[in-house]
């Protein structure tokens, strides 16, 4: 048993991080959590097709879809920068600030629904939202529809997108093709997704520790699978209340949806793929660095106090979780016609 | 004599359009235009590397040069709607109305000087004016520089691009970058280039009467070169004055760089290239249809009406100046750092 510790212990420093022979830690995250796969989901309700993607493309880069004709999809889920807008909460029309921060559109298809507060089933009812809320895109499904019908380059991909539709061009579809083109953007071949396939110099021993940790403390029951997040509902503050900023009082989450006055508070534990490039943290945004976040996470959810050593393992960890970002060609719009309507500043 | 002509008749007829022979026409067009490039132009004082045009994407798109960070050079230079963005005049920081209309970044390197008004000599000296315009990004350059610096995965883009500098991330490097990645959105390939290069087939011969009519009524006095405009300064209102909506009073235009009395509403002419990817047209944005912008150019510069037959005819030939539009790979941006400024909203 001694020659094998030593050995082993060997072979972690020259790999500097776990090598090969059991490794209980490995065992129990691929009991927990699951790579992304490397091609995106099948949605079964709206099965994609590369005529659906592109057109979803398109619609997700169009600032058309909004009344101003300045706001996209892409504005506050920016493909470049993690699928978010790095923003406290975003801003829409008018300048307004809305109520929370974005979450990402990156492997967002892998949650159980969208929203911090869960109220959107899948990506095609999320897509719906932002483009009519006031403080957002502002606009009606009338008026999408109208500004899509009056662009005369936007019927052969509707038509493309959906070939059995007489009148393809509607609110409903807009929506499905974005579904469909988000659930491309995922991120496969992250560090921690190459360890969880068995690579296990793929994370070094910092980091390692801090998976042990995120484990052992108690992470992982909140997120967990393969969004590592993203999985259920969650008060947000267990143990401890966090303060007044960082959970402002007025935002009871998912009580809204539900009326059940045990959801006051609670939120859907967001995904943590990519979180280091997505400052800053939680619904309200208040939390710009990651090892805060991790901190106000140990005492509001665990009632624990990390120390300096525990958090920053634990952020090394979820640094490995940055995975391969999409590659996308920005799309060409088709031009406006002289019945477009004209854009809406009010 | 009879035969030639018969049989050239014939071809026309064949080929819907003009065919082979003496073309008067394509000569006195090849002497007035000349096609865009399939390369994009030698800086000679900013000389293009593909580390330079990469940094120089990347900034293009990065919101984060803004104080808000959420307004990029793409925001309102879209690169997916003709390198413009379809409002009268651009909307920018806290959701103020700038004072003109978005002129398109494509092809704009053909331009002898940026901005309406000219008072940029190349776009390196343009790309610094929005960034600190207070409507527009509202930042300084001390904190874009401040801003790039801590951003970690920037200093090595920018090494790159300016390999023999010891501090390369400067505001001045900044605007050399998008200068060279601006430089390589030109859109070669219109259909009219390709009559330039002695295809007649290119134009129908709807086209090819607006051409005609183009040059026959005096539009290609100030709208020649390359880019058919912006390669001069010329008053808005040679013959009439055009309506206080279309030309606003207070806007003096090119006056306010020279200080000239008969620089009064001058501005510089600009670029017809993808003119019908970018309405609404002239420097106040006031008119969306492009026959109306025809025939305001007719009765203000020219003095005559256009009756609907020529303008119909002009309008299509300048549908006829939309070339390849740039393919550009969405760059994926480096992420912040604890020590990056936050987003500034007021």
């Amino acid at each position: 048993m001694k020659w094998k510790l030593s050995s082993c212990i060997m072979v972690v420093m020259l790999a500097g991080g776990v090598a090969w022979g059991k490794d209980d830690v490995m065992s129990q995250a691929q009991a927990t959590f699951k790579a992304i796969p490397t091609k995106p989901p099948v949605l079964k309700s709206n099965p994609a097709t590369p005529g659906k993607i592109k057109l979803g493309e398109m619609l997700y880069f169009d600032p058309r879809l909004s009344s101003s004709e300045l706001i996209s999809c892409n504005t506050c889920h920016n493909v470049g920068l993690g699928g978010v807008d790095l923003q406290e909460t975003s801003t829409g029309h008018g300048w307004q600030k809305g109520p929370r921060n974005a979450p990402t559109v990156l492997n967002a298809v892998y949650n159980l629904a969208q929203f911090w507060d869960g109220r959107a089933k899948d990506l095609e009812a999320q897509a719906k939202g932002p483009v009519q809320a006031s403080v957002e895109m502002n606009n009606t499904p009338e008026r999408v529809v109208e500004t899509l019908k009056s662009i005369p380059g936007y019927l052969p991909p509707f038509k493309k997108a959906f070939p059995k539709e007489k009148d393809p061009i509607t609110f409903d579809n807009m929506a499905r093709a974005i579904e469909v083109f988000e659930a491309t953007l995922i991120t496969p071949d992250s560090r921690f997704d190459r360890f969880l396939k068995g690579n296990r110099k793929a994370l070094d021993s910092k980091e390692y520790e801090g998976l042990q940790l995120f484990m052992a403390k108690g992470c992982s029951a909140c997120h967990n699978g393969v969004n590592i997040g993203g999985t259920g509902y969650f008060p947000f503050g267990v143990k401890e209340s966090p303060t007044d900023a960082v959970r402002p009082t007025e935002d009871f989450g998912r009580f809204k949806v539900t009326n059940t006055s045990s959801d006051k508070y609670v939120f859907k534990s967001p995904s943590l793929r990519n979180i280091f490039l997505t400052p800053p943290y939680f619904h309200s945004g208040k939390v710009w660095k990651l090892q805060d976040a991790v901190r106000v996470m140990g005492s509001a959810q665990l009632g624990i106090t990390l120390n300096d050593d525990d958090d920053g393992k634990i952020v090394a960890f979820l640094m490995t979780l940055t995975g391969k970002q999409p590659r996308i060609i920005y799309p060409i719009l088709p031009p406006n016609s002289n019945t477009t309507p004209k854009p809406s500043l009010k």
